[in-house]
């Protein structure tokens, strides 16, 4: 259904509990909330489910939302969770209604406001807002802003159309204060995050006049940046950086002296082949396997098979 | 005069010069080459000033407009140039028309269009380029999506308005490559520049529980990093990614064992005194001056100076 019908829907319903997905972002927990804060406002009673996973800058906007523990939901609206695959457990088979912006959803829900040309989940919030409410609060613009900009890479990614541009005016004339949040999310970094960006730069080579770039992350990395696996947010990005870069590797110290890999490419490499060499998936712009050898005996045997594929 | 009465204006004018600032950014050449490339449409002879400082990456969208030598201007205008130091030598006096959004503009012109609130140049050519022709080509969006995406730093800086990212919208609805430019201008990097950031990174101490960030730019990291001044961009925005920090310091080396010293801070400490210490200025957030020593001995000076400030 449209999100004109999504509000119509959401205003018979009551005890709502909005849920979001494993590893969550931006996009599925500012969503989620906002909506929670909107169906309030029209006096009903609804929760967040309190996912444990959610990241440390999130959570202060999200937690006032998490259900009580005795809460009982009378109707389960997932948001922006493509498969069942990716609810916490319990919530496969029970989810009402579905709220989601990728086309690959799997319909897992009898009812759906799938929207597949979205940038963000939040747009679709957003409209359903307007349906519901006649539009947003400072608080709901924050956090729907928030899910529209992490879910664009605060407007730097391809998805980024026309609409997600007007939909962040929106957000912004609706009192979100976007230059905060940008400093959150984007700007700024903990300092052992910058230590550890160092010596990944530093550890980067460059092979096929530089086409190939291949990144180290190793435990020794970590520990002499103080860095913790919340400073390890998209390390694989990195690489990526390099202009002449056509392939770009990063290689992470896995328990049991093996090696992690990721693999980003342009159109021209398929990033899913080479990692599928070794036993690994995904699509042909992002990729990965994990190697049974540490991280520079990984580059060895990687970078024979790019010049076996590029030769 | 407002955008719409600047359309009317040109109308009427021709064998028109646009001449842009010292050390110009995507705002200034991209604005005037997509006035330019309108004028053009209307049949008028129209060039743009040949800025011998322009970045090579802005080269290839400007120099198609880059005036001939023996071109005899009729009618000059200044795009994005907030005072007449700002001008490469000869415009001093000469300007007929400013175009700019700077509200210090110095009103050095007698005809002028000065629209303080805007975050680009570019959104005001983009008005005055719709008074003009109606609209503006794919070629022209792509010029004003540089103009404006490089002077809000891709929607993050604070100055990114609703207005801004609406204008946004409007270029990519009217073609803007989005995704291609913000890899161009935000994104990719040379390998020389990802290098020097790992050097920069990695030369960074933090003081007063990680409240004051110094980073260290010698020419032996260049060197290390066989960077050129090409890969020097911005880079006093690098320590105050640190998010514990409420005031950075650059310390780069300067030739005559000097050093050139860049601060930045938040509201609560005043960089420009800082400096003025030492001789040099700025504003409150971002301040600079130039200290006789190398740069550890310019740290050494800078921390005692900040220990007494903030006793």
């Amino acid at each position: 259904m449209r999100p004109e019908e999504a509000a119509a829907l959401l205003r018979e319903k009551d005890r709502i509990l909005l849920v979001t997905h494993r590893n969550p972002d931006g996009d599925t927990m500012g969503s989620a909330a906002a909506l929670c804060s909107g169906l309030r406002r029209l006096g009903k009673t609804a929760w967040l489910y309190p996912n444990p996973q959610v990241i440390a800058k999130l959570l202060p906007f999200v937690a006032p939302f998490y259900a009580p523990e005795d809460f009982e939901p009378g109707f389960i609206v997932s948001v922006d969770v493509a498969t069942e695959k990716m609810f916490a457990e319990g919530y496969a088979g029970n989810v009402d209604f579905a709220i989601d912006h990728h086309p690959s959803n799997s319909r897992y829900a009898p009812l759906d406001c799938i929207c597949g040309d979205r940038a963000a989940c939040g747009e679709i919030v957003l409209e359903i807002l307007k349906g519901l409410c006649g539009g947003v609060t400072k608080e709901e613009a924050d956090l729907l802003y928030i899910a529209l900009s992490t879910d664009c890479g605060c407007f730097q990614y391809g998805n980024t159309d026309a609409a997600a541009l007007r939909h962040a005016a929106e957000l912004v004339e609706a009192g979100a204060d976007n230059a905060r949040l940008n400093q959150l999310f984007f700007r700024k970094v903990s300092a052992a995050r910058i230590q550890l960006e160092g010596l990944i730069y530093n550890s980067m080579s460059f092979y096929h006049d530089g086409k190939v770039v291949v990144a180290l992350v190793t435990d020794e990395m970590l520990r002499q940046a103080h860095a913790t696996e919340d400073d390890c947010d998209d390390l694989a990005g990195l690489a990526g950086r390099a202009e002449c870069g056509e392939v770009s590797i990063t290689i992470r110290d896995y328990p049991g002296g093996h090696s992690k890999v990721s693999v980003r490419s342009g159109e021209s490499f398929d990033s899913c082949a080479l990692c599928a060499r070794f036993g690994g998936g995904g699509h042909k712009m992002a990729a990965g396997c994990n190697l049974p050898v540490p991280p520079l005996e990984a580059r060895e045997i990687l970078l024979k098979t790019i010049d076996e594929v590029l030769a």
